[in-house]
């Protein structure tokens, strides 16, 4: 299983950045050809008194790296990456790696 | 369902951390009480000619905030949480949030 991972900077304005999110950008992220997952979260810091770097991390999950270079390139996948300058006021970071499983989880 | 991300920067020596990662300190990891699930990937950045700021991201699964903080302020969690300084010599970044699932999955 590959995971990308979106790591999202805090934007200009949270409360447009998340409608925005939810009403436009995770439905064209669902539209990805090959996704076989998609989560995100909204992180706080476990250091006391520190904030998160990130203000959102999403994780897509594809079977295998090729799956998700063709979901990238598709113009699914096109619309989706090109819609981040859209709302991602804090920049991205996108990284992808195979996923070593430790302990195997069910997410729903 | 909550994520609990370690964010692991580039260590001196890839090879002995990963050999530490593997052989010692995931097995720790693995003994805290009410882990649900338990992922690592070794990432690489999507943008070309750049390296992705992380060496690791290790994703944690618990059923609750309440489940996690349990069971990092168990001796387990402890002790994982203790083990990072004796191998993560580019140092971790730790943050939890509450899952949002837009697609499932099961990562096994």
């Amino acid at each position: 299983m590959i995971q990308l991972t979106v790591l999202y900077g805090h934007p200009q304005d949270p409360t447009a950045f998340d409608r925005y999110y939810r009403e436009a950008h995770a439905s064209l992220a669902k539209k990805i050809p090959g996704l076989k997952g998609f989560t995100s979260t909204k992180p706080t810091s476990l250091a006391p008194q520190e904030q998160s770097p990130y203000y959102l991390i999403a994780n897509l999950y594809f079977e295998h790296m090729g799956t998700l270079q063709v979901g990238l390139q598709s113009p699914e996948g096109q619309a989706a990456a090109g819609d981040l300058p859209n709302f991602a006021t804090g920049g991205t970071t996108l990284v992808v790696g195979e996923v070593e499983v430790y302990d195997p989880v069910s997410i729903s």
